[in-house]
């Protein structure tokens, strides 16, 4: 037998629902063994694991940046941070005028343009640039794309689609988001939608769309009338757009995706009434995934403004049960960037003056899992490695070549120090904003050590402060084939 | 590196819903390494799978020999036919009076004892005659057998017990099934299952209870009306216990195991209003697996007298469908043996004078799901080692050991060529009944090697007509301990 | 236009969801004429209401009497108390051996005669002395019971049919309730239930089977663990029968029902799980009725014993609610009797040493729903009306001969004045008792004249402590038809 | 005695679920008795029924003249069609631009104003040229219409508010169907309807939110596709907005119903698809009210153009079913009126090119019901009424004054002779468009006398080919109070 390139020893290999004690063998960027005791094969390099874990790579499916910045910069400086705490592929979601083109705050309804147009650049920039593996997921902001759909998915192997629910009425919206629509928004409605769901329940799987549910149709009353009550404090917020608004959508969209017999994904399960609708919509025959987002499960509604909006504690214990007894079905980063620094975006006490969405949420991801979930007791180890790294990559169309550890997949690989403790702080980040909503925070539990098809791209030597980048760029876009796996 | 003793290569892998070509190697009854390419160890024996497929041995959770004859006798004849054509692992269901006790067609009611009792006369019994591993899941026939559970459970590591719900009432039944009394079925009521259900619940995952759903209460009332009419022909015994009467006690049980917070296992899952009963309950948060049988997936009501009944063809493709998506989760022999030939058991044209059930069941659970379900374009191949392998051993806390191909995992392997093309005849099969309901079917896709735990223990010679044993009994029984895997 | 023979005016009548200021005419024990102001007719004689109410005659169709002593003197004095106070119609449910025959405290097998074998005894017997009309509700005990519904609908005008489930299984049950058995309760089993409901549901309307839902079997259970913990206090008898005892016999036959496509009235409606179970039973298309007793609605479980067991405050302003809002349709009595003194039958302190079942119900259920009710602002007159006279009329095939006000109808009338207070004592009690476990409440709203179909029975004269009887006996049986009335 | 004005006697009297034989007497506008026999007050007028059927007035929730033409000429013409065929009180719908005002064709947003300004204006019209009694039901086009509930229904009592669900988005509608914007829908979305729903919830039983439930949004993708296809037959505006467009509505809207415990009125039920919505909203505890109109009852998709669509033959039976079986509550006519005759209205063969709408709906309304409905076997009489009558009087709030037989109700009294038959031809009706979709039809049970607040109307004399009018326009508005009836 030949050496393989690198063996990982010694270690808690964890995948598919098991923890085995043995090692993984690599070469040529791919998993070829896994296995126990002496029947590991020779290797040029061993990494032993020394009795810490080693899981796949996380799958993020869910990655917003180029909203405020050039993307060809963010791909620089945000997938450092998502290589530096362990995810390996990052699902890009973004409006078409944000692929790659120069940079505008503000868009035109020609700006608007066909996905097909700028795919190239945006791959072109991401290989060149990313630290990570990544694919995409258009946003549809009007029927053009939903007719797109098919190209899309035999070109490009793009397999999945999004819309934005809460900005359906940029009209309405506009009353008291002024920026929303110029960021490309112009108005769709739910012929749009049907055509995008008829389009991709004909790809099949595992062709899917992913919803942002929340109805700010209803969430502008409940904004005019806290304003005017003069409330300004940051649960405000929630308040603002209620449970019942995210679990509403899921209401009504379910039903056409069952009617349309079309797959979907609900980005933000944040409340127990939308847990209690997917679960009815399931019941009647909707083929419905659930993803939820680490600060859903840490942040309360306290914390900050984002949509959909941080909730209470008591939600919060809520959602951790459904991820544990699969209910929930997977977590998301939700990942954003403003480039800027938290006294640029933030009016202490004033909820309205105070920017939205904050950043890092790539870089928490993981920890948050390992110390809330794993450490915390409310999930096993191999349940995280179900809602980070396989589910996703099965729910995406990238499983068996993601999401797993196992002969024949790419050799993403995280080791886990799960006994590491650390206290959050912003110079831990690689983000270009430079600070994170969880400083201060004790953790325990955080990857050390991040593998991309083979090549270690981060590590996080002793006596660091945060993880550092070991490699140039190497990652790829991740083209998907329909057909169940 | 040391050899490792068996490496099997050139074969397809199929496992947790990948299939991969590669090598798997085995040292010490259990699986030390997988892989693909150059990376495999060193081995005293090479099998060259040559492109075929090898599969985890299959986890059948229900067999229910010993009714008719000797329990030793049975695990002599019985197991060779399992491990012929592919499991190896068996779930063993019977009465306490049948558990190994010198046989006595009739039994009193002292001869009712507890499972506790009996135990090890059984397994010791199956460690000296089993061809394979095996199980014990107890048949709860009165109050004293559901108090019982927690000593089971700590003692014999027993997690899995059994109602048959068609014989509460043996009174009743006793008047048109007379010899079912004296089997052990004394009577019990809807207070033995809640007390078993609420000891099942305490123990928490995996234990489960299982039931066989048929109001036989219902059914006396058809029978009745169908012997006056003058009907015999087989068909008539579906009519005799229709779709509603086994959709009926899921409809009750799911409930009182909902309120008890039970898990629960329904045996037989034949009609598609069963099937929505299950999705219902589950629906309203009952933990509900469902199982069906291979019999029920390739026979129709014309075959047979069984319970339950063998349903219309139509219902088949729909239980095909619902194993395909997921709503029923495992498939089981249900193998029975009278030792009669079918000569003695059938009055041809006549279902009241024919024998209720037919052998051969277990050796007909592989090849059936091969044949119908895989090369029929029903199921696949991934997803026939779901639910004969992984998701049976997951129900029953069997997982990891047992249902997948994994590093640590138990030797328990068959090598199966999907092309082999053989017409069934009654002299392939081991059991003591001699003879095969799937008589003259050409199937294609059949088992050819079976390992357990590392040891080859049946192969199918080119030339024979069938797999033969080649090694002694080898069969261990399988405690179960208890928490999530 | 010539004389009717009575006018009732200058009251507010109430019927059909109207409350009226105007008169009522009868003549010739019809209702012949309802109106308001100058439009009455002259009549013999005229009663003037002077502003109170007046109300359909009590359609109760629940009353027990005949279990502990000879039936015809349970008709003198049990129906005097009816009368008393506002039931005009009684349904009558007992098993065959108490149908009039010499009275026997423990029945053979063979004196559980078919219901057409005594119905003539019981008819007569209650058109001599009963003081109000009355109907039959047979209980099926058996087999023959079930199969004699079509002749006992065409013969004796029999539509409705009663399953006592708590009794279904009578050797469980006599382990510590032994003198049940005797009381002409051998068993039956799903197999009767599903022939009675064959055979109601192929009379079409309004033909109805009755459950008495209380799952015994899983009572039996918590009965032996309370008092192996020494437990007697009377609250305990409802933790013996817990809520889910009941739901889950509603949910169980509520399904057999829609599927064999029966209407289904529940006797005793005690628990919001009751009620949750009977709402997804009607969405789901089955024809389910709800009734609750007039003990559940104000006595708690720390009052007495009885089958389905007095329930907590709490579950009482729920069951107020639903009976408000339409979930629940009706009200009965469940009276019976067993002639025997408080201090004769009550083991204080002790629950299980205490009698079952307490006298006067019938007596309570109008004062109960007019001072609990309509004075307690919980449901409105008009709701009363409904769910004590319209809607037991409807269910029962008795509208709109009885139930309403209107021409055409019975002249089954009662006068009650909303604004009477008086504190309960056992001495205003009729039944031969001779006591109320409602005394020393005070309530405010009473019946003080009770008409049968023209004629005065009762009237509570100024002074007297209670109504008295001014006719003689004057009921008949109401035999009933088939059809959408 | 003093005599009454008018006696009807002879007659079968129909209301609250009873047939009976006898009398009505009518005095000063409002039923002042109802009997049989010799019960009858003396009369200054004999009305013989000779046998004929006695009804309620039919109180039809939807009348939508005024779009094309100005009011007081639609109320001149239209009502007479009602007058003549049994309708005594309509409520009207329409937007606040067309409630009096000159007509214009096109409005502008300035010109939709509020319902207070011009209340009156309508009252006054209708007051001194309706032949009908009337209410209203706004329609809610803006923030501030739902903002004007609250003194709607305390100035003007007015407790029910309506949604064009399918005019909702005006912009993209316009792209299909100019004229619609500028009918005064200038666009609304979710946060009107919950502003609506809030305020309707506050004001309690009986205010209601009444939906037109069809999602143009999507039908404009259909509408494209047939247009693109080259389908032009009257059946493809049933496939222009299929019945999940219709369901799909009711299944949002329910739910906010049930979030914000607002009752709802679902206008249009057409479809079993929306059905079963209805029903599960009910069992998850929404009230739920549903109207049919006859339109959907007698003419299938082939007959013309409206919205919603006329759908298949096979959808009308289940429609009769769900009335009959109580599912649907209610009957409306959703009349309209153009003024245009039918060779002005149709393009025959060519769907896109005729107008929508079709006149004489109101004038079909009791014909269809008695003639498809009554004689044609599927509804019994007592239902008729219900539908027609009582129940539309309940859920609007105007019961018992109207929708009922009974002493104190308004005697609004139509005489049925259930055995005429005529065939329908477009000279028998009063509209101003002067034809009927219906003729042709031989349809047997006519109305023949109708009488408003105890003045004839319109009397349909021997010999007559209609229905003429006998008074000039008495109708008064009917303002309504709170509070459960």
């Amino acid at each position: 037998m030949e050496q393989v390139e690198i063996l990982f020893k010694n270690g808690r290999v964890v995948s598919q629902g098991r923890v085995a004690n043995g090692f993984v063998a690599v070469d040529q960027g791919k998993i070829v063994a896994v296995g126990e005791g002496d029947a590991a094969p020779q290797a040029q390099k061993i990494i032993d694991l020394k009795g810490r874990v080693l899981i796949p790579g996380v799958v993020d499916p869910e990655v917003h940046f180029g909203s405020h910045r050039w993307v060809g910069d963010e791909f620089d400086s945000e997938t450092k941070g998502a290589a530096a705490y362990g995810i390996t592929t990052w699902g890009f979601m973004q409006p078409s005028p944000n692929m790659g083109q120069p940079y505008k705050a503000e868009k035109s309804k020609e700006e608007v343009v066909p996905y097909s147009e700028v795919f190239n650049l945006f791959k072109d920039l991401g290989e060149s640039r990313s630290m990570v593996d990544f694919f995409l997921t258009p946003k549809i902001l009007k029927d053009e794309h939903a007719l797109e759909i098919p190209r899309l998915a035999e070109e490009f192997g793009i397999t999945s689609f999004k819309y934005q629910l809460h900005l359906m009425s940029p009209e309405r919206t506009a009353q008291f988001w002024p920026n929303r629509k110029s960021q490309g928004y112009f108005g769709y409605d739910d012929g749009t939608i049907s055509l995008g769901m008829e389009n991709v329940a004909k790809l099949g799987p595992t062709a899917i769309v992913c919803m942002h549910c929340e109805n700010w149709e209803i969430a502008r009353i409940f904004e005019e009338r806290l304003i005017k009550a003069g409330r300004k404090e940051y649960r405000v917020w929630n308040q603002r757009s209620p449970n019942f608004c995210e679990a509403g959508h899921v209401h009504t969209y379910t039903y056409y995706a069952r009617i349309l017999k079309c797959p979907i994904y609900i980005q933000h399960t944040t409340t127990p009434e939308t847990i209690e609708e997917i679960t009815r919509a399931r019941a009647d025959g909707a083929t419905v995934y659930a993803q939820t987002g680490t600060h859903y499960l840490s942040l309360t509604e306290d914390a900050w403004r984002i949509n959909v909006p941080l909730r209470s504690a008591e939600d919060i214990e809520i959602l951790w049960q459904a991820l544990a007894d699969g209910r929930i079905d997977s977590v998301g980063s939700d990942h954003t960037n403003t480039a800027k620094s938290r006294s640029e975006m933030e009016v202490p006490g004033d909820i309205w003056a105070t920017k939205t969405g904050f950043p890092s949420r790539g870089e928490a991801l993981l920890p948050v899992m390992l110390s809330d979930g794993v450490n915390g007791g409310r999930i096993s180890l191999q349940r995280l490695v179900e809602v980070c790294c396989e589910n996703p990559a099965r729910i995406f169309g990238l499983f068996p070549k993601k999401g797993v550890i196992a002969p024949g997949s790419d050799a993403d690989l995280v080791v886990v120090d799960l006994d590491r403790k650390v206290t959050v702080s912003s110079d831990m980040v690689h983000t270009a904003a430079g600070w994170t909503l969880w400083e201060g925070r004790e953790m325990k539990g955080w990857p050390v050590m991040t593998m991309l098809r083979g090549k270690i791209i981060a590590e996080w030597a002793d006596g660091d402060k945060r993880p550092e980048m070991v490699s140039k760029p190497l990652g790829r876009y991740q083209p998907r084939s329909l057909g169940r796996s």
